[in-house]
């Protein structure tokens, strides 16, 4: 026995010591953390005053905009991107009536950095969100993420298109799925919608708590904690809280009822579905009704909603001066369809970040047209900008490029895109219209540069074929990613240089 | 000083002993099975024994085999299966003088438990070769598979093709990859190949000795070690060994002259080519000519390759009674091209599996027909048996049916086929001719079961459309996945009851 006692005391005492220590030096960590709250760029918060208030002194031709963004929509998901299943006869009239897009891109294979590109204007690096997806602050991943340095909420200093909008005179409205920050002073509101009606995060995560402004309308009363989360349908938490199968139509409403309030002013609706992604609760009226199974009644619910956020515009009068955009945040996720392209959400492979994109602008967007033209989602906020001639601010790289021309003739504007892997600062890909070199990884693709066509299925690397195509898309995304490197946040010079490529 | 001793020893000598035990019981270990040797079936090796005395005794018409098998070649990596790039006019004509199979599966999405299958028309568990791949016993994988108790070779009372055909007067040659066992006494001459030319195993492994039969032609002098492998040919062990670069061609005179010295008895030649499996070596004379880059130069040689041995066969009169037979191992591995199939090599997904699969026989299969019934290469070796009229063995399962009228008419044989996922025992998958069922994963898949057409991209989940479809292949894999955990081996009861089930 007390050579028991004794190998237990020399064994477990420097393992107890150690883990004692760690614990100490994480809950310190923790509460300096805490206490000190996100990191503010103060130089660059004030740069954004400075913006602001020239923005509001300009006086643009306005239109209305309508942004229809959906969650994990996989380019192969809408009939009129060739899905022989899932019936999608709203979606696909706006694409009659306007462009479709066929190499759109979200700048992110995953949620959070697309949705800070859609509304900044730049590449998940520039916005701090370059490490994946934002969990609630008081999840273990959102609590992880603040210990390891990782931003958890979209920086203050970041200039959003609602917030340009705001400044010359449009009403803001969100509805939806935010995803840019659980913590107080960082909800929709605080980062220039008048109002918002939706969810903090995804609708897996939890709390999934239903907000209106900073009203919870509908708490979340689960049997949760802090490692929870509803992976599927299911498998469901018990407990009450939303009901997700009435989520897509508690959107439409809310938008509708938006459109309806709306006079003479202009308006920005941002309409962020929690949908297709997991979980997938269909509508109960329509349930089973889709040839996709649950995830095509989810989406044909989503293509009802468009249906009725159009019949809106249009009963309002209100169709012909409105810009309709209507893409993804990434590409499909398992259950989702990526068509014939490889990879899927959380890939920087095409399928991961290949989405639909849909616009519709009577007189201004030809009906019926098609573009093959490289743009990314980070081409929305400078190309609002353009269209209303307000200038975009100097003090940051706007990553994005305004496609106005794109949407009225299909001009190709970009000559390269960058593609940002979820874990990674550095860019891991980059494409011209005729191919895509993904840099060496080490993993599956073997320690090697892969360059492919993009007309092809990103199979067979070509290089021996186009040493010249190989030579300079690797040097300019060598280039890229120094810029990155020494610059992530994009900021431009004390001399005025701008330090983007593109 | 003296207090940092203390902390040393009170930390680090716990560290040690724990360290010192742990590696004393794994040489103990290693020991043991290497005293021991591949583990033998006594009762099953006699059974084999028995089997092959009676199959001695049969006197079938016979005719010649040409079984072509490439490594890692995709489902999209052939004009005739739809490849834009890559031109295999050769393969092709084989196609359009019999049938092209478009739902044809490897019966593993790797090169070992395939390459069992298509020997022994066994699952991959039957033949101990679920758990990956083989390594060559000295190498650092090899010897750590030994110590978990996996096979790394073939098992002695297996049933071969090759030796099933000798007994009945088949002259049997081997050319190309083995990759079921690098021990002395369990090459391919130990299971029925009067003769073989080749390598051990896959050619990213080391050492890469190329075989004549026993005796080594050429030396793999390169530096490399315990650890070493040539993941990809950008990046060589430095040093002499094969030119693989001429590995195909060597494979291909060989093969022809093997032809060339047969007279009136008939043959099976078995020429499994090393390619299109990484490191990628072209050969000098058309590297650069295939629009599919350095991979599409490999698969074009292959394709010359098949033309040499038509040519051969042409010459020689023996086109008319000679079975050719040209299908892959496993679905592309990421330089080549699943086409529109969902996944890769590795993985149960379609593309990891489904491969071309062309037959050409004069007279026997229709030229120019193509069919969409299902077929394994588990099932080559019940098909040859039943076109010999020879009885399969009675001891074991053999998982494969016989194709025989598949070939001729197109008549479909199967019912149910596996999947087997390449670290597990138990079946992963089910499909019938309409739908597959993947078991819930938990990983991307979320911890679901994934119902899905054939017809489709392998996306959304159906199960809420067709229940019973759900209900029935989920019983029926769950029911495969009892009776492997029951008898992997698939041997048959001392009641001679058959645990077959498809």
């Amino acid at each position: 026995m007390k050579s028991i006692r004794t190998a237990a005391l020399v064994f477990g005492f420097p393992i107890i010591v150690l883990l004692s220590v760690t614990l100490l030096v994480l809950v310190f960590r923790y509460i300096y953390i805490e206490m000190r709250g996100p990191v503010v760029d103060e130089v660059h918060l004030a740069a954004k005053q400075t913006y602001l208030e020239k923005v509001e002194a300009t006086k643009p031709e306005k239109f209305n905009i309508v942004l229809i963004f959906f969650d994990d929509l996989g380019w192969g998901d809408l009939s009129s991107y060739g899905n022989p299943f899932i019936m999608t006869p709203n979606i696909d009239s706006l694409a009659d009536e306007g462009l479709r897009m066929t190499n759109f891109y979200s700048a992110s294979p995953v949620c959070t950095p697309s949705r800070a590109s859609i509304l900044t204007g730049r590449y998940p690096p520039r916005t701090r969100t370059d490490k994946h997806v934002f969990f609630n602050d008081d999840h273990v991943v959102g609590v992880g993420r603040r210990m390891m340095g990782y931003a958890n909420a979209l920086p203050k200093e970041e200039i959003t298109l609602p917030e340009v909008l705001g400044k010359v005179g449009y009403r803001t409205h969100m509805v939806g799925k935010w995803h840019l920050g659980s913590r107080e002073g960082y909800h929709p509101t605080d980062f220039g919608f008048d109002d918002w009606f939706g969810v903090l995060y995804s609708n897996d995560m939890y709390p999934l708590d239903l907000y209106d402004n900073d009203k919870i309308i509908i708490e979340d009363q689960r049997e949760g904690g802090f490692f929870s989360a509803e992976r599927d349908e299911l498998h469901p938490l018990a407990g009450e809280g939303i009901d997700q199968t009435e989520l897509t139509e508690m959107y439409t409403d809310e938008a509708v009822e938006f459109l309806e309030a709306q006079g003479a002013e202009p308006f920005f609706l941002y309409l962020a579905h929690s949908l297709p992604h997991v979980p997938h609760y269909a509508s109960k009226a329509f349930a089973g009704n889709s040839k996709g199974g649950t995830y095509g009644d989810v989406v044909e619910d989503l293509d009802r909603s468009t249906g009725k956020i159009m019949q809106a515009l249009n009963r309002l009068g209100l169709d012909d001066n409105t810009l309709v955009i209507v893409t993804s945040d990434n590409g499909a996720d398992y259950n989702g369809s990526a068509g014939s392209l490889r990879g899927r959400k959380s890939e920087i492979l095409e399928g991961g970040q290949r989405v639909p994109m849909i616009v519709r602008w009577p007189g201004r967007v030809p009906a019926g047209s098609v573009t093959d033209a490289m743009a990314m989602n980070t081409d929305i906020l400078p190309t609002v900008l353009d269209l209303l001639g307000i200038a975009p601010p100097d003090d940051r790289i706007i990553d994005g490029k305004s496609i106005a021309s794109t949407l009225a003739n299909g001009t190709r504007e970009h000559e390269l895109l960058y593609y940002f892997p979820t874990t990674k600062t550095l860019p891991g890909a980059i494409r011209d219209q005729d191919f895509k070199l993904n840099w060496a990884t080490g993993n599956g693709g073997r320690d090697r540069e892969h360059l492919s066509r993009t007309s092809g299925v990103e199979a067979h690397e070509v290089s021996n074929l186009y040493p010249e195509v190989f030579d300079r898309l690797k040097s300019q995304l060598a280039k890229m990613r120094d810029e990155i490197e020494l610059n992530p946040r994009g900021w431009v010079t004390a001399y005025g240089e701008s330090q983007e490529d593109d």
